[in-house]
């Protein structure tokens, strides 16, 4: 078993990509991550029988929003996040980007923060895109403050213990979520939040789990097709 | 069995008055108003068994709402739909008003406009305050084309068939309900809603002969305490 992070530089995305697709958990092989940002949820596109193998840590945040309401089970499959505006902070390559990108794909306008700038992610305001695309945003006109207070949902994960979210921005009955390790925000939270989710490493775990099951039934469906 | 309208006019109030309490499916007496509007859900307090009656076209729309996945079910009960911006337009005292009241009292910000003003019903950013207070909004700050972009649901209910209310204003992916007979949306809607539903008239029958039931069970509670 290969546990990540190994040597915690480039090299680790290197061995990454060396681990059998059929035995990587973590979704992190090539094929895994292309299918995951250009929306395609299925290995064999016209059967569809295997599903691809979304990151665990995205994968978890998704399956808490649907846990929390958040997604609309009225809406087609896939779009269930329409309409909602969703304020991710943080864009690093293992969480952050991922994130935003899954949840626009489900339908969400992602408005993703980093040090550098804020961008959009979006499948377009009537989603007729098939998975999002990415614009950078001008500051002026798109500052944290003018942005958050509008979201219905703030997900942070900013792996440093002095970086605090401004409560203030933070709009009444916002769901609010937190993916570090750090505590991103203080406790004046609980007087904003709708529904507040300190940390998110149970049901990451979870989401590994589920993976390997996945990665069993889709062996077990090529056996199948083989005979 | 009394079927209102009967004069349409003010004696119709009086009229309703004179109901008994025990028989008043519609909740239009002043014991299950005056309930209503100050969020008190039992005719009982102390005890908690006889719940109040509401008004069937006002149930209809919050079962509506829950239906569609707006109200939070991990949210205490009573504060469901805390966070969420409601827009509604028609403020007549028989369906208008009390919508925008049940709403409120269930945790949302509704903005209510009619002809006069728009008006704004909340128990507070919080939710300290037991029930809704009602504030005259400023009309400059506080524009249709300001306000109904923002809100997460529109609730429409002019009787008239001339009145379209504008589908430039409905962010894409807003929840669309209307109450009214007349059509108070053009097809155009379908493009911008999340959902859309374009009439409530068999949901609020279902409440009447809900709060038949209700009515039942209400008066099988007092004969028991009689006992």
């Amino acid at each position: 078993m290969v546990y990540f992070p190994v040597f915690g530089d480039k090299q680790d995305q290197y061995l990454q990509q060396l681990i059998s697709p059929e035995k990587d958990v973590e979704g992190f092989n090539f094929i895994y991550y292309h299918n995951f940002y250009h929306n395609v949820r299925f290995l064999d596109p016209p059967t569809k029988e295997q599903k691809s193998i979304l990151p665990c840590k995205p994968l978890a945040m998704v399956k808490i929003l649907d846990y929390l309401g958040v997604h609309n089970k009225h809406l087609h499959y896939g779009n269930r996040l329409y309409g909602k505006k969703i304020f991710v902070v943080n864009r690093s390559e293992i969480v952050g980007r991922p994130v935003a990108a899954l949840l626009a794909n489900d339908g969400s306008t992602v408005y993703s923060l980093d040090i550098n700038n804020m961008q959009k992610f979006t499948r377009g305001d009537d989603l007729l895109m098939q998975s999002h695309k990415v614009t950078d945003l001008d500051s002026q006109e798109y500052s944290l403050e003018k942005v958050a207070p509008q979201c219905d949902v703030i997900i942070t994960g900013v792996p440093s213990d002095s970086y605090k979210f401004p409560t203030e921005l933070v709009s009444n009955g916002t769901m609010v979520i937190n993916f570090s390790s750090a505590k991103n925000f203080d406790d004046s939270i609980k007087q904003k939040a709708g529904l507040y989710v300190p940390s998110i490493g149970k049901v990451t775990v979870s989401m590994l789990l589920r993976n390997l099951l996945r990665l069993i039934r889709n062996g077990e469906i090529r056996e199948r097709a083989k005979k």
